[in-house]
């Protein structure tokens, strides 16, 4: 095991070199699988969630599980250019919302029987002073990077070493399974302009209506995302370049606790577009970080089939939501759940006195 | 409302006038789910799931969700033609399983917050008595249909009658969403044979490995379905005949569930392939009973994406399952349960001060 560098000096934080799922508790896992009571491979893509699961975390008997959402958000100040179908007081607003659990990712997270960690990376204006709040702002927003680049190198670390924080303390706390979403008016902007950098794909083709433009207005963030990388240029092969010239502060943050999850050999549940956009920049920090990331939806955002077919991730559901905040995530963790408990709880064949497995089709 | 009756004489059973879901509740659903703080229409297939819940059971405000899952046990003569992988043994034995709690659908169910109803329908043998099985055997497994038809007329309308009687049952017992499930050795053939019927499809278009047979198996398998297709020629406009030529007891049994389920206003949820091919029967006999189907996913059996089509129904999950049991359908209730506690939880936009809803993309 190497330790490496990103960044320099005091900014740079360190991942140790990130380990492959490990095989033998994945065949391991799929020979228990074959002995239950069911054809074998008849439960389909829960039997590979399940040996999934099992691999990452280097167990063969599944522990309870406990699994925790991390909803953060942040602020854009492209939206100043009027890419959005919202006004960016919408982000406070909304995260007040979280906190009064009146929001869909409130909902579906008791739904999973999930605990949800609300995380405000940068949003615009005070949010005061909220319980269930973690203030970690990098800034009250993103620099409109129409104009400059939407943040510094130092944020863009910091906002990274921020989730690293976050998913190590999970893990400590014993955590088993972690979860993405977010919230930040202008994100999908954001978003497109990284997905078309690390993807290699135009603009156009990952750019889509994000909360709800219209026609009119989907053009003309086409053209800013466009213009803002003919200005900067952002390296493809350089995930902290992009995330610092057309990046979030809720993208850095979740770039970080994909870069953690993977460090503590736990699974991280992605959601819609921006997770998918974070994870391209995690990845290319560190390829091996892919192994750690479990698709949990596809949404109509157009992109996100663009960044998942990338990363070579297929997702569980297609539901044709585009809501955001973690929602598809939670939906994700019950099917996780399930697959979990028929590992752990079906009868095998020799248990329950059935005449024999056959092979598989 | 009109009564009319199927069958002739004292083996006929009364089917009311089955009504639409009702538009305006629909409509008044709708407009609640716009209220909600997301973007409208952004929570995608779950939106549509909610409507038409409340729709069907024709109230705005959504009760305590309590589902139960019916997995319905019979045996199938044509087995004796070795159209399946497993022996027919193995019918009684994964009964048993059910009963003990060690199969894949007592695990769902309990996953899914679902009460589970095992029924005999029909298995060979002597199952002896178990507190949790409802004995309603027509009899100990179908004839052999390469031989002659599977049931006769008055056994396929007794069939009927018990699941229209589970139904209504269920229902006078508070139960609000209905799941149907099978377990049968052998049911793909009749279920083959019954998906070529009624949707006109060639019968290898609509035949499948089943529990997992061979290559040779299957080419023999589709033989057998054929034969017994140009012996008995059912008539595609008449499901009763279809049933007693083809037919299985727990597929009679699953008909009138979902007959039963439309009479009192209840959705009733799918499984895989022996599910569709039963409500192909049940929408033959009602066509208004469609309405009131909720396909859960879609099996790797290749007939019933067919099927599904031919119902016009999409399915929520594509997961390559194909177990059977209700295993598919005791997730689509979570991901009901999921859709009607955002529906009813989340907050407004005006409850929690968020800036307007904006029209949908």
């Amino acid at each position: 095991m190497t330790d490496r560098n990103v960044g320099e000096g005091h900014l740079s934080f360190v991942l140790s070199a990130l380990e492959y799922p490990n095989e033998d508790v994945r065949t391991r896992a799929q020979t228990r699988l074959d002995s239950l009571t069911k054809p074998v491979g008849s439960l389909g893509r829960l039997e590979d969630v399940a040996v999934d699961y099992l691999g990452i975390i280097g167990k063969v008997a599944p522990p309870r599980l406990d699994p925790v959402v991390f909803t953060l958000a942040a602020d854009h100040g492209v939206t100043a250019e009027g890419v959005s179908a919202y006004p960016q007081s919408v982000t406070a607003q909304m995260v007040k919302n979280f906190v009064h659990g009146g929001a869909g990712v409130n909902v579906l997270a008791r739904h999973a029987g999930a605990s949800l960690c609300l995380v405000d990376m940068g949003v615009a204006g005070d949010l005061g002073q909220y319980g269930g709040l973690r203030n970690h702002k990098i800034a009250p927003g993103t620099k409109n990077f129409l104009r400059e680049p939407a943040m510094s190198h130092e944020q863009a670390l910091r906002s990274i070493q921020v989730g690293i924080d976050l998913a190590k303390a999970a893990c400590a706390d014993g955590k088993n399974l972690l979860a993405v979403g977010e919230m930040g008016i202008g994100n999908t902007t954001a978003s497109a302009a990284i997905a078309s950098v690390l993807t290699g794909q135009r603009v156009e083709q990952v750019t889509g209506r994000g909360t709800g433009v219209d026609d009119q207005r989907l053009k003309h963030k086409v053209s800013v995302i466009e213009q803002a990388l003919a200005l900067h240029q952002p390296s493809s092969s350089d995930g902290l370049d992009v995330l610092t010239k057309v990046g979030g502060f809720e993208i850095g943050g979740m770039v970080g606790l994909m870069l953690g999850a993977a460090d503590c050999r736990l699974p991280i549940v992605l959601d819609g577009f921006i997770t998918g956009a974070s994870a391209l920049i995690a990845v290319a920090l560190e390829p091996k970080c892919r192994e750690y990331l479990v698709a949990s939806h596809v949404s109509q955002e157009p992109g996100h089939r663009i960044v998942l077919d990338h990363l070579g991730l297929e997702p569980l559901l297609d539901l044709r939501m585009r809501l955001g905040e973690g929602t598809g995530a939670c939906l994700a963790v019950t099917l996780i759940h399930a697959a979990l408990k028929l590992y752990s709880e079906m009868a095998t064949f020799e248990e329950a006195r059935v005449d024999g497995a056959l092979p598989a089709s």
